[in-house]
């Protein structure tokens, strides 16, 4: 099928360009010997996912049981899971997994430790856990290097569990030297910092720079966004992933409407003005959403679009636009090669 | 099952409010005589689409071709598409609907009324078309009375083709204007103005006082959600609609965390401070977002709460809320009664 055929909106990935981040990021991972476990947040397709471990990942990330429940069913052995996980249910749901594959988890307190040891304990396994560290993201995350020892050694002293070493994110300047006190803290009581992981792909590039990372989590780096081109870690022409919108209505001169909006794109700004990269007309200002409307002004366009045009656009971030799809087209030049079911999209528990 | 057993975060829709807020609105219109054609933008259930009919509604209102699908497979008879169908699979998929119920659409273009007509006459159908009209809405719709007129007449002209009427949203004074002027520029070749459909919760307890519309269309009326609350069209005891969300960190003395993010609660604003009311803590301030965490002050509140606590949120906005889960529960009280799949969500085309 050739790409024009396909209805829109649509999101399309270029299986070339793909396949070059992935390999582009597990090259200067492995070159800087840093184990490579990516996020599938932003894609949640197992076929994508195998991609990433043939490449060379160590294994993935999840962020919900759901999305790890599966990738596991898909194949995937190794996943980790860096949320606090609470809750009778999602414990034993938890447990479930970490039985059939190689898990672990985060943690940020002695609550969440003390769920997470009773289910292992009488799952009858060991869990390893990591400590989420807050590295100025003010998301979650212990808040000094003397709370993340007390909870190792807390962690340690748990049946079921193994003290696992550090996870935060975002990886800044604060990263080293609160990874380098911990470990200090604790070289007295014989525990080992084994595994810091950390990730993002706006920072990628920069990951070497920081001495004490052992792991790399990254999401976007197999699509790509405008957030990611404006942050300098991508080039507008290796970005994968695009949706592709009919012009539906120019009811003004200026004025044109897509056939996409809030529930195609999402809201997510990231700090940038407009709701996308217009490809086709970059002077085109993508400012307004409805749900299933794109509002756009081409003033600034010198040539403007004519209805039943299609034009695409690069969004804002890819991760919650996948979310909002139900599938995912492949595509090779002008060639539609597979469509992927976004599998573990609205898994949010 | 009790609602504590669900696990978070998750959507809950309070039946016997959502019953009245259902039955409410279809009184105030059938006491105006004005036709009620509810959206089913904001919920995508099949079983509420019934419950809307069976209270009184002449049809329903879908957005996307998918959308009403889905609906008509599920039984109801009579959707309005206030779309541009543009592209010749959508053509397609309308033609073959169209056999199958009673559907009308909107055209604010020669171009998109064209292609009904030659799609309409192909299948041997005769396609009501109402004009899109902007009432300051700025998105699609024609921009003059004059253009509607013509364009009117251009549908009239057409084969497989039959003017429906007029569509607009918003509904504002500039609405019953509009319309007026439209209908004395067609009076004289004899073309009726029948159906003049309009819509918003916002304003809807304000349409009796728009002397021409005959037909409204409501959304979020029977759910509700921050938005509508600060609007004042609905108090927020009559908020049908919740999500139930886990405080999974208290990193700091002020700082919680929520299980749900940006993928559970989108990033719509609609001009709000902050991503939704946090019903338990009414000062808490729930400022930020990343994909799965949500990120609360709780400084303003004299009790805050512990990890572990369920939390319940009404979001800024039901419509892009309820198109992030698979499904929503149904419950009365504490009881869990139903589990709805939002069948008809993430068909975006």
């Amino acid at each position: 099928m050739h790409i024009d055929d396909l209805e829109t909106p649509v999101a399309v990935v270029d299986l070339d360009k793909l396949a070059a981040n992935i390999d582009k990021l597990q090259g200067y991972l492995d070159e800087h010997h840093i184990a490579n476990r990516p996020h599938i947040k932003t894609h949640k397709i197992p076929a994508i996912a195998h991609m990433q471990m043939q490449a060379g990942a160590v294994g993935i990330t999840c962020q919900k049981i759901g999305e790890a429940e599966v990738m596991a069913r898909a194949g995937i052995r190794d996943i980790f899971l860096p949320y606090n996980i609470i809750g009778g249910k999602k414990l034993e749901r938890l447990m479930a997994l970490a039985k059939t594959i190689n898990l672990s988890v985060t943690a940020d307190s002695e609550y969440t430790v003390k769920g997470l040891s009773e289910a292992a304990h009488t799952a009858g396994i060991e869990l390893p856990v990591l400590i989420e560290f807050d590295s100025g993201g003010e998301r979650c995350g212990v808040q000094t290097p003397e709370q993340a020892a007390d909870l190792a050694w807390f962690i340690s002293c748990q049946p079921g569990l193994k003290f696992g070493g550090l996870m935060t994110y975002p990886t800044n300047d604060k990263t080293d030297p609160f990874v380098q006190q911990v470990k200090a803290l604790l070289a007295p009581k014989g525990l080992q910092v084994e595994r810091v992981s950390t990730g993002g792909t706006r920072g990628m590039w920069q990951t070497h720079t920081h001495s004490q990372i052992t792991e790399y989590r990254a999401g976007m780096y197999i699509y790509g966004d405008r957030n990611v081109i404006t942050s300098g870690a991508m080039p507008q022409e290796d970005v994968a992933f695009k949706v592709i919108t009919t012009v539906v209505s120019r009811p003004t001169a200026d004025r044109g409407i897509f056939d996409g909006g809030s529930k195609t794109f999402s809201s997510d700004l990231l700090g940038l003005t407009g709701h996308g990269l217009v490809v086709d007309y970059p002077d085109a200002h993508f400012y307004g959403l409805s749900e299933e409307h794109g509002h756009v002004d081409f003033s600034k366009c010198a040539i403007k679009p004519s209805i039943g045009e299609r034009v695409t656009v690069i969004p804002n971030h890819c991760c919650v636009v996948t979310n909002l799809f139900n599938q995912i087209v492949g595509v090779r030049g002008n060639s539609v090669e597979c469509v992927w079911d976004v599998a573990a999209r609205g898994l949010l528990t």
